[in-house]
């Protein structure tokens, strides 16, 4: 079994790009994704899919957000507090977060996509194919 | 901007028990998921929910699957190769998994859940609200 003091080593394989370096767009809710040249054959096929997960690294925290466990729901000190688990809080002992965003185009080694709810040069650890595009919702 | 040789810790906050540590549930979809004590306050509040993310990092697969980009859909061989990201195989550069479970029940640090895709003894990584019990699909 598992040992408590173990750990895992996460090395980023992107990051996110400010909308601005792409050309073509300049709907804010547009970011591009750019993977490391060197992780862009992952990528191959993605484009069949109309949505994708995209996990990151909230690498802006102080490191000792990451001993915090209760948190008012929204950052809304009005509301009462509850545990980091029961909510999508940045806040959390392992700060990643999860985004499910619809897939615009990928153009080599950078994905524009929709709905990304992360700043600018955000670490990139995972991408996860969601949905195809001739699925129904 | 981040550098290329960065890289982030993770620690378990937990990890997946067998259903036969559930003395009232025998079915083999049913899991537990135990948080470590001194993480049991990020719990509080989860009952609320009827779904929760699990993200959990799959332990036992040998570190050079890291390095794999290309995998056969589903592991078969007949299939053609495809990007590691435009699927959910475990193998990836960071092998992380996700899985949207059903919360059962919490006992204190444990969660019985369904629908929980992982192994026995893996480590759980982090632990997000899903789908509250009042709202409908």
């Amino acid at each position: 079994m598992m040992e408590l003091d173990d750990s895992f080593q996460i090395k980023p394989i992107g990051y996110l790009l400010s909308s601005e370096d792409s050309s073509d767009d300049d709907n804010s809710d547009v970011k591009i994704v750019e993977v490391f040249p060197r992780f862009q054959a992952g990528l191959e096929g993605i484009e069949d899919f109309r949505t994708i997960w995209i996990l990151f690294w909230l690498h802006n925290l102080p490191e000792e957000t990451r001993s915090v466990l209760r948190v008012h729901a929204q950052g809304d000190r009005s509301k009462p507090l509850r545990g980091v688990f029961a909510t999508h809080s940045p806040i959390r002992p392992n700060p990643i977060g999860i985004s499910r965003v619809t897939l615009i185009r990928r153009d080599a080694n950078r994905l524009l996509v929709r709905g990304l709810d992360a700043h600018l040069g955000t670490p990139v650890i995972d991408i996860k194919s969601g949905q195809r595009k001739n699925e129904t919702s």
